[in-house]
């Protein structure tokens, strides 16, 4: 017997409110030229000390040990889900973040702008990234002229620069398939191929990507540079049991970038749209407290200055966040957990592999006797390093929501 | 998927170098006897200490919790092979351990001069641990006979006191095969069999070792008290990816004690001989740091030290380490790793089940903020508690050898 079956048939329906906020790329280094300190330690975070006095901690793994996650992978695993067996292929993640509502099935691309020469080898993969405007205009373009290919409908949406996204929408679809792009320069854009060769429906959107082609590219022939372009990461997006389903918790998002907006309706969590600032994403918290059981509040400013290894905007997004936690503190949760999706640190001024600190408040979370929460005194807690995928389940424990298993 | 490829798909080639210091059996215990000090808490380490104030600290799993590993296994998990997975024959340790150059495919016996009674019954199972010498002499005597079994080639070694090894080199050889051992006196010495008595290959092997023995057994008939021979875990070199494969990196071995540059060897690293001491091996590092990307560097006295429970020399066989360690630094390896390949505490006299200390260097590590490097500050390491066999997955992140996973 698997240990989700475990999980589930332990599982009991309680009026518990767990509420999961992430600050995103939250764990970082301590650096000789920050004084050794990282961000959350040199950041004035008198509400967060407070609770961190009540409260376990912990690091946690994203994927394992080593592997730095991309956004997708780093939030599957906190919402519970193997990121190894549920992987999300690039063109999802793509459309995901440029808010494209996916259906299931739904097969997208990551899409590029690139030039090619008089025999169609690729000169520039980028079409010397070309302006939005260029970008949005080409889309527009394409768009008007390719709605469908035989009963499957072409939804394309651009991105910024030279980027885009395709995504095929019909029956019979799957990915993945291989990439229409050499990777390099100086080459022709191979054909698309499945991936697994006996499987149809790869083989009929080998097929659909290669109409596609056929009919976009003579669109493109008189543009100057961007007369064609590349396709990659092309893949369906995957079957995934809704976390309904998973953990009995009627659950919403209250995010603000459109990528983490889409991996929350991957797994089946309700949007709830409006809020542009953490204390308004608090405020609606409030607002939808007896609608749902589970929420889960995303804060992109900690990653973005983690990426930019701007220590200062990093702090500050963390005070900002503890500012706004008494809003949060009004209606406190049963179950209340304070992590990152992974680690941002400004050192490396980008995700990263180190273990993300973790906090968890519960009436029966006990305290680590903890005067902060940091990345060292997460080190000590009582949590210690697990994998980021059990953390939903350390929530329902918390929330009582398991039965004893055996007797 | 696996993990392994997940790993594999991900892995960049860098320039970076890799070193690992192994101090042989490092973990131990905190005792009355010595005012509650482990050997690493009571040696002096200013070298060490100033490393470990900029360096992460975890504890390591040998194979699995409560588990106390072999050489073999410790280290093979510290090459970041699943030990449980890749299992090798006691056998081939043992020649490994006296030196025997292996090849793939080689079919190894660990042996013991016994004593028989006339009518072939076990009466002493060693010997009466007859000396090396007398050992060393039987032992060329069968070399000198038995060169060949059809076309087997045969290959026996002395070991100390009754202790020797067989190695049979031929074609279509495989282990296990059952042991030619009662495992107690009184019995006769059972015929070998297959231990999967469908496998040709293990058949062949079983022929084998009846032949060795009709022809070995009359040659020892005169002998007093060693007119005998016992021999167990029969198996072949199993075949092991080699670290250049698995990792992208060319590796070194600088060892000075036989097993661990067999172990090496094993999975492909290139033994650097000559050094006899760790400043020699500290030396030669720097001598052949162009020409690899990891290096093994292999500390036995801590471990001999652990195993005779003298507390002193384990202690000295650390500050031999630490005053060696400048040597080393002259050439900063971009991540460096100080482990045991288990823990061989004073007050247990053998190899343990502890979880050894483990400090990981590098630009990227942070620091966990601990003034020394001991196994009570590894407990409150950013690493957490992990199993051995992520340590080089680790070593490769901190050298930046890893794409990200997923978008």
């Amino acid at each position: 017997m698997n240990l989700d079956a475990v999980y589930s048939e332990l599982t009991l329906k309680t009026p518990a409110k767990l509420a999961l906020v992430v600050l995103d790329g939250l764990g970082d280094l301590a650096t000789p030229e920050q004084n050794h300190l990282t961000p959350l330690e040199a950041a004035r975070t008198p509400n967060l000390d407070a609770l961190a006095r009540q409260s376990a901690q912990g690091r946690m793994i994203p994927v394992a040990p080593g592997i730095t996650p991309g956004s997708g992978p780093g939030h599957l695993a906190l919402f519970g889900y193997d990121p190894v067996e549920f992987q999300v292929g690039r063109g999802v993640i793509e459309a995901l973040g440029l808010g494209v509502e996916l259906k299931p099935g739904d097969v997208c691309a990551r899409a590029n702008f690139a030039t090619l020469d008089a025999r169609g080898i690729v000169t520039d993969r980028r079409a010397g990234r070309i302006p939005t405007e260029t970008c949005e205009r080409l889309c527009a373009l394409l768009a008007s002229k390719i709605k469908k290919i035989g009963d499957t409908q072409v939804l394309i949406k651009a991105g910024k620069e030279h980027r885009f996204v395709v995504v095929f929408r019909g029956r019979g679809l799957e990915g993945p398939v291989t990439d229409a792009d050499p990777n390099r320069e100086g080459l022709p854009i191979p054909p698309v191929k499945p991936r697994d060769a006996r499987n149809a429906k790869q083989k009929k959107t080998a097929r659909l990507v290669a109409e596609f082609y056929k009919l976009a590219l003579p669109l493109l022939a008189k543009e100057k540079p961007a007369n064609g372009f590349l396709m990659r990461g092309i893949a369906h997006q995957p079957a995934i049991p809704t976390f309904e389903a998973r953990y009995q918790l009627r659950a919403a998002c209250l995010a603000i970038y459109p990528m983490y907006k889409g991996l929350a309706q991957l797994v089946g969590m309700t949007k709830l749209e409006g809020p542009q600032t953490l204390a308004e994403q608090f405020e609606r918290y409030l607002a939808e407290f007896d609608r749902f059981d589970f929420f889960f509040i995303h804060h992109k400013a900690t990653d973005k200055a983690g990426e930019d290894g701007n220590f200062e905007a990093k702090k500050k997004a963390i005070e900002e966040f503890d500012a706004a936690l008494p809003i949060l503190l009004r209606k406190k949760p049963d179950v209340l957990v304070v992590t990152g999706d992974h680690s941002t640190p400004c050192a490396v001024r980008g995700h990263s592999w180190h273990p993300q600190p973790v906090l968890l408040h519960s009436a029966v979370s006990g305290s680590d006797k903890l005067d902060r929460f940091t990345e060292t005194t997460a080190n000590c807690g009582s949590l210690g390093v697990f994998e980021a995928k059990y953390l939903i389940r350390l929530m329902q424990a918390n929330a009582r929501m398991f039965d004893k298993f055996g007797a």
